[in-house]
């Protein structure tokens, strides 16, 4: 049994997230230069249960993206999870790696990818990869640790633009939000005159009686008709990476990731105790050479154009969770586990009475 | 002319908020020993325009607070504001002081009070006030600076339990949010076996464009219909308090009061660049005598509990902005300047249909 | 009796403190622009005892600062005290106040001197003002609370370039460090083709066991020998603020605020649970109108030249803490508590041998 | 060629750091239940040049960790580095890992090894490992990437009480601190009626001009006297980790680990622009079932106690930083680059002239 196929995007049953208009593919891939890799890990019996994968962000190739870091900067909502590379994007807002997102256990193995990736790209140098994670154990026989080194790099390779696969893919395979299957979500904005907005998120947080769709709060009546375990309310994660040809700075930047938590909190979150909400975002507009010393210049926005690259995170948030939930089908995993599809037609005749 | 009357609040209208109960008078002052005290200055011609004035909360008598400190925490959406009181909040996690919320210039006076009233308490000591503020610079003649020291002592002098005015009052008396008039707005919730979570927010942020009510985004409407000057739009601030008899430690309170930004999401923030948004949250059951030495245990709440307190706060502030909204009518201020009430009865209708 | 006249600064006794070298008054001053004022508040009975006062930091007149800001970080090392201000230098790294520090009690009337200093210079508008405090409350009669708004004022108005006083001046009046008197202390250095960094602390801080000069612990000869009491040794605070036209980013500033705290470390301070030891760094070089939109530039340093601008920080600050420690006299103060001069000449003799 | 053996620590040389006494070992496993294992990795040609390894500090067995987690907290003095698990250290507090040290491309196998190791103990479940890193490239051919997921966990299984191993050993093998050969370092400090503090560092940071032994300034003339590459000056990093038996909570906690700076500022850092000087401290005394619910009770230490704690905490990071120089003896590495031992003798000489 393969993965389901997806489902169809939110806003292409009607759905609008706000009034700025999205990019070509409504992606991540919209900013110039940014690829998306996804390897998915699934496994069927007798083999054992599979149910994990491995997504890579590439915003310009591993070598040149080394010797020329990005500038960029991270959030955390709810820290109970791990994004790699934290500490020093926070220090020196320098992003010098692809960012691979993976299941909790994995991180190590999505690491290591990033330090054969430089090698391989001629860069025999020490690198602090950035890795973030959630935790698929629900669906996945984590015991059985399939995702390998070569998963990730292989991800990481294979990153190409256009189109974003969405929902059961790559690090969204066995993850699960708001009591219902869910995964990888991706959606764009672009603003006039500034440039392109992008988030991808890895969806896997929050209960189900707490979900909103379009604003409007369904929760409580997805929970009187589910017959699924309630287990999957405990919480999770949630990471979000926003991409953006926007000349931005790094304490700009941080601050631009924190509006991904706005974006979660439209569709429901509360930011659980136990749960990852952890956020970087990235201006491809602003490079430096890793060698460069003495005085230099730096572009960024200021003003209320900061405001508009704010809505645009918050809103492309919002509908790249309701992608990730709506084009996810049901899927069964370890131990016979369930996390349903989201029953999208019900919702959708809930919030369009 | 005097202050306009108070409206209906949003549940007397049959809005809901989440599905936890709340307490008897939906407000801070439910947390039991919790008072408010408002002073609102309001003047008009030919003495000129004053639409300002001070809130205080006041979880103890000013002394008491000061010989056993509450444990607290405090947390920054947006940081374009003043919380005085946050750097030893963050350090410690001691509350020693009544909580002062004001315009912005008179915050050292709200400071200055904090100090008088220390000492009215017969402590001759040295002390970091809290005091908030938002700009009422829209509506307030603050040429004048009307606002003194004695009022905001009187403010905490004279705070009281029972039903807390919300609106155009006290320090809400001038403040706008997302384009209409707002204020002061508060709401409770109860855990069963936990105990009681107040929160009250100085609302005065955001642009009407984003005005989401009930979960539904009205801004779009709301600004297709309106006159009034967008000047409004540019942002503002928008300080929240929780408190709450549940015990949490120092750290877990920074986290608590962090939701209170997931609450402002849910109406629309998406938290400008121009805001300050800033929060704190105090715990009256963890008390300790100041001069405490040695080896103490102090208790907190710990797994899924935490997730309730982070819901009740959520829920609560999305309840307090909608209270201060719906409460507050039109104000005309400075300069002929127009707040406008929101248009209740259009909005129900809308999110009614 | 007035306060002591100043004792000799440090270099002046043959102690080098790294081999950057100083700017031409080894002051903060040495920064183009940048301007110190001093009001000392000095009664003695019949009237009362006051041991108070107040030190504004201008980088530029009031009006043109406000309308230019310049660009700045803070970070805190302990957070027992107060900077207010820093919750907005944190968001938005945006310097549009003088940098005023008094004593605990007073930093209201601080703030609203900077309000007032605002509306003088003719711009009536709102302001987050930059007040930091330590606590003098061993030497000066808190409870006359005799500084006002107006000698904030005066401070803020008198500030001049050239020498800066230090010592038992201004808001150093009432300090102590480390079991001895203190108060205002400053140094700078230059840095060959990058500019000039200045440092000026508020030294209020630590037990005299820890006391080290050039490095040498002499804490321990010197609790042996004295009769003062040990209660000088519960803490205290230190604010340091660092001035720089050196072209820095907002979060390079926090970074260059950081390394204050080292310098305090090599004079021997363990930052103790009940002190503030608050920084701030400040660019004259990056400046933007406060109206500034759409995309703009910004210069700064990087690679070799910032680790230089870190140690130029370290050492000027090691060396201003000395030399408000040795420039300071003893004094006595309110119910004849006596803070004593650091005994310079034994120390020198110890570290010489 | 083996490593160099160990020379004497700086004790045993008669140095001194403060008054307070040392525990049995002067080791971090003075800590009761804290083990420490090295696994070094040691090549030479013709097999290729390795001078790498992993260092792994374990309060307690690996599975009895995860189910009953201490506390912990986390603080980052400068940020160009990676521990991974900050983020939850930094949200919850709750320390379920050994905590890993090994050179900056291997942390994701330090990371794999965790998972291996808590797997191997019966728990088939998420973790977020606490690895730390720092750059060994100097001497390492890291382009080998000796260093495999089975040294670390061998680091983990084979910890023990006891003394530990300084200088050239596990982790620290390649390590390098302001000029000369350094590594891993220890020292402890034992509070009357309270418990023991014991620290831990993987040294590799800072430049040869900045040195400082016993307070003294010996920096320039151990330049002026040296003829190695100032290549080792560029930086580097240092891990700081604090254990102690004595209650705290995790906001303490965190401001324990902050005061590791403190001792590193001592012996000359100025935490350069590259490094990651970052820290982590751990109570063995704050534990609770990691399925803990409702209200539970801990204790913490409250008043001057805390400021001891600090006090042992700088004074044993300046010991254990030194201790990490003098027993190192110098190495030569990869394309023959020489990181040379500290000439102790000298220094000696010019402190205790």
């Amino acid at each position: 049994m393969p993965p389901p196929p997806p489902r169809p995007r939110a806003r292409s049953l009607g759905l609008t997230f706000g009034s700025l208009p999205t990019g070509e593919h409504n992606a991540i891939t919209d900013v110039p230069g940014v690829r998306v890799g996804h390897v998915t890990v699934w496994r069927d019996e007798p083999d054992g249960i599979g149910r994990t994968g491995v997504t890579a962000i590439v915003p310009d190739d591993v070598g040149e993206l080394f010797r020329r870091p990005m500038t960029g900067g991270t959030s955390v909502l709810n820290g109970a999870g791990e994004l790699t590379g934290s500490i020093d994007l926070r220090e020196r807002g320098a992003v010098e790696t692809p960012i691979v997102l993976t299941s909790t256990n994995n991180v190590g193995r999505g690491y290591d990818a990033v330090v054969e990736a430089l090698f391989a790209a001629g860069e025999v140098d020490v690198i602090n990869p950035i890795v973030g994670e959630c935790d698929d154990s629900y669906l996945d026989d984590i015991a059985r640790r399939w995702m390998t080194t070569a998963d990730a790099l292989a991800a990481i390779d294979g990153a190409a633009g256009g189109p974003v696969a969405e929902g059961v893919v790559g690090a969204g395979t066995g993850m699960s939000t708001m009591g219902h299957k869910s995964g990888i979500g991706t959606s764009s904005r672009v603003l006039d005159g500034l440039g392109t907005v992008g988030v991808l998120v890895l969806a896997n947080f929050g209960g189900a009686a707490n979900v909103r769709i379009g604003g409007v709060a369904v929760g409580d009546r997805l929970v009187a008709g589910r017959t699924t375990a309630p287990v999957l309310d405990d919480g999770g994660s949630c990471i979000g990476v926003v991409l953006t040809d926007i000349p931005l700075d790094a304490k700009q930047l941080e601050r631009v990731a924190r509006r991904i938590g706005l974006g979660l909190a439209r569709v429901g979150s509360v930011a659980h105790n136990g749960s990852g909400e952890i956020f970087c975002a990235v201006s491809t507009a602003n490079r430096r050479p890793r060698t460069a010393t003495g005085i230099t210049e730096q572009s960024s926005v200021r003003g209320s154009a900061i405001d508009d690259v704010f809505l645009a995170v918050v809103d492309a948030t919002e509908e790249a969770v309701v992608n990730a939930l709506f084009v996810a089908d049901t899927v069964t995993g370890v131990g016979g586990n369930v996390s349903p599809g989201l029953p999208v037609d019900r919702i959708l005749g809930w919030i369009n009475r």
